[in-house]
């Protein structure tokens, strides 16, 4: 039996009814077996492909990504995840539109979906926004599918928001889980998501946020640190203490990258922004405070330079389980001496694990493939057995 | 017998044989046949897709998008449309091709049409250009398929230009035809074609300019009103006439809002720019002369702040009969309190014809899909009644 | 027996086993068989479009182009190229990515290519840069693909380095061998490369350097003339040189026009960059030295305007064999009086030539597909052979 047919097989056990015509926002909306659902069909997708089975679903159709803020990885992740089911990705660039001059987003989400049937959006630069930008954005498109204005409700798939990372979170884990050897294997290992010192000192807190949020539910011990002033946000530590409660897993904090990083068997070191402050920076944005958020920004930019030894260094390397935890970033990392003076990783040891990197980031493309296909397909089972036993191949020749 | 099978039957009767391998430039170019023709198909690939039937013409060709002036919806609505036929958009961006010195649009045109089966163009911004860069483009597609450089003709949709914006005034009237329950309700209904005030004053013609020269075709008593100064061209004021005094309509023009919205059944209050004085401006740009396009801008400006109170209101719906005339727009509207200070209609008059105003929308990418279908598929009659038979599926699982 | 048919036949005679999972560089890296298989395939793929056939041999998959320079032929030329074979263009904009801050090409190289099948890649603007970069991202998808990162590895068309530009010369040769009705009449036959006067003095040097590095490889007579100063790369010159030896042709040079279009079968003037000033800018442009760069143009413009006489003029074409040489260009031309007041050629001369300009462009679409079906399809033969049989039509109605 192939490997994609005894996923299928396994699908058929988890209840994910819900799933159907559904959205993904954040993974504490989802439960276990809609997890499990995502890893196991981005797995079947993968061996279907990797065995040069087709595995387009639809004929035509579009993709509709939109894009608040730089992507390379996502970007090409979502084309590729379109592509792979047979959907044109179609980006939805603000610059070009019309969309400038005080249009609703219930009004642009109608005018762009008549024929798409996936919506991938990152909205991450501002606390509180991201968020509610997608969920504005869907809801305008439920509506319109009630109204019989659209034809088929488009899905939602959350390419970052201010609040979660899902996609990359979900690549990151299923990464783990095919590293250790089975989601069975990963009871007791202890992760370090921590705080890392990067030049640049805005970047979203979601991926901090989706680790702990998602990481916690596979009974591991996680261990989230950083500086103090570097919080995320509460609701997330909440949500992450109930996730390590009930997997029989543990969530502690600390202020020590050392700590974190003693006997650890992951480490995901990364810069992010302090929260509070980027609270205050998006209220001034709505002020429109330009000096305001000026001064804020040098505030933050020496407040961060008081930590540049929260750095992935060797020495600190070597206090992980054996020296040789397993490292994880979502990329591009801000490498010492190579992409700026002093980063969040030492070369040696980002060079080390490039090609595990590489391989955690390779996952995206099929979490969001089964993303997609989960939302939109009625039998995914059915589904996956029939391209798993049809001749109709991904390269003819 | 399914809805495409009917409309397929009924193209059967029609006389188009001059559809094939032709153009759309202006719904005035076309008979009345090939204007039902176009309603026909779009009605017969929105069932067909709604039944979830492939109606992919294409399996491999580009539809090439060139689009000289903002947009999203048509922009979109011309995606969905050739990805529904099969055809792969490429978009011609002028800013980022090596078209800026002095390249002819004959060898643009050539260039990038080896294996395009459609180009859609919009060029809308100056009186007297948008039109005159569609017919040298598609010229030169003429000649390079008749010297044998191009192994197809390539089809022009007009997706807007200086003098008519046909695939947006025929989703209106496809939208109307539906809405009132068929076009042989039409004859004798009231439609008030009405300039409307907006903060940003220089707008395009071609939306009443197409409505006037569309709507009159079908029986309808259609009133163009307007503050003096804002005539539209009239070449097209004469097709209108034309047009009134064939199909048993009329067509007349006043100064007033309130009397062109008096008993109205259909209402389009939008803005545009005076034609006088964008052909100056037209001739300005030509010379190159900065200050006097600032000169003008201002004067315009201050005359157009002169008719604040030509705005859909409540109290000019109240007018129109029974206070229910349908409401259109081409969108994006600019609307009182909502996306400007004083704009084109009251926020409560948009919001509850919001629906209404989205489905018109909605047959953009079906009325672009069948000019398509029309200039490219030699038995369009044969081609639709295969789909409806075939069990190719838009969407497999 | 159809055309198709016949040229897969001849492909069958051809030892080209190394083409597959291989990359397309530069044409002398290729043997001429490998050449061969290249225009009989191009031939091929022309053949069964023209006759309707599906050329699609992939069902999903990627091509990714990045241009590092303006372009619209061999933009369009390659999504044409992808989508004829089935692929989606996606275009890798560096400017909208994250890859800014240092990211490392081969971080962005694995990143792009998790579903990607061909990399097209444009970078002609520094000598000694744009092969350099192409190696770079094709040596890191190499790695990535035997460390298990890639399922499949992207092969890599050269879309125009600072070498060399081998999509447009060999569609220049494919156009040469049927203008001419054949290869085997080409021996003998004059060719002049020659350096002719533009106000843009910059322009690469590939499309020199590949005909000279191509066009000697088949019996021809070729003459590289330009004022002193505009020499090209010497080690371009000698693979010329060898080339001619081993075809039984010749490679000569000269510093007259006259000289070079003296009974010439064909011409190829264009203007292009002096080598020796292109490698000081590139230095200064790493030096970031801005007030260098600025002296350097200025010079290079002075030096420039003293060879306003190398134009292609009615008189210089006179001289040709019979006065009518076949005249060639890369496209876009520098036309006196139409696109400048000055430059490479007579209006009056380009527009006598103008459809076998085009049609020389329109082999490069066919080349590129060719290239990428060579190193992409296991069996080139039997797949040709398929298509020809197959009742797949690439437009269905």
């Amino acid at each position: 039996m192939s490997k994609a047919m005894e996923l299928a097989r396994h699908l058929e056990t988890l209840h994910i009814n819900n799933m159907y015509k559904n959205d993904f926002y954040w993974t504490w909306d989802k439960t276990d077996e809609e997890l499990d659902a995502i890893f196991t069909v981005a797995d079947a997708l993968r061996d279907l492909r990797e065995r040069n089975k087709s595995t387009r679903v639809f004929d035509s159709g579009l993709g509709i990504s939109i894009f608040r803020d730089n992507s390379t990885r996502t970007r090409f992740s979502f084309a590729s995840a379109c592509n792979l089911l047979g959907l044109e990705e179609q980006v939805l660039d603000e610059k070009v539109s019309q969309i400038a001059h005080g249009e609703t987003v219930r009004e642009t989400a109608n005018m762009v979906s008549f024929m798409a049937e996936v919506i991938g959006i990152r909205d991450d630069m501002f606390i509180g926004e991201g968020h509610k930008y997608q969920k504005t954005f869907i809801d305008a498109l439920e509506e319109g599918y009630r109204d019989g204005i659209l034809e088929q409700r488009p899905t939602l798939v959350n390419l970052q928001c201010d609040v979660d990372h899902p996609t990359q979170c979900m690549a990151d884990m299923l990464h783990i889980i095919h590293y250790f050897g089975g989601v069975e294997n990963l009871k007791g290992k202890k992760v370090a998501m921590t705080w890392a010192y990067s030049p640049s000192y805005g970047k979203p807190l979601s991926v901090p946020q989706g680790v702990v949020g998602l990481f916690t539910r596979f009974g591991m011990d996680v261990v989230l640190a950083h500086p103090e002033g570097y919080e995320i946000m509460p609701e997330i530590e909440e949500i992450a203490k109930k996730n390590a409660e009930q997997s029989g897993g543990s969530f502690s904090k600390c202020n020590s990258m050392a700590e974190a990083f003693k006997d650890a068997d992951i480490v995901y070191p990364k810069s992010w922004a302090p929260f509070a402050a980027m609270e205050k920076r998006t209220k001034l944005y709505q002020q429109g405070d330009k000096a305001g958020i000026d001064a804020l920004e040098k505030e933050l930019l020496q407040q961060n330079a008081e930590h540049k030894d929260w750095a992935c260094t060797e020495e600190m390397m070597s206090l992980t389980k054996d020296g040789k935890a397993l490292y994880l970033h979502c990329l591009p990392a801000d490498i010492t001496g190579l992409s700026c003076k002093e980063g969040e990783v030492d070369n040696s040891v980002f060079d080390r694990y490039i090609v595990p990197l590489y391989k955690q980031a390779s996952y995206k493309p099929y979490i969001i493939a089964a993303m997609i296909f989960l939302a939109k397909v009625k039998d995914p089972v059915k589904a996956l057995m029939a391209m798993d036993a049809s001749d109709e191949l991904r390269k003819k020749f």
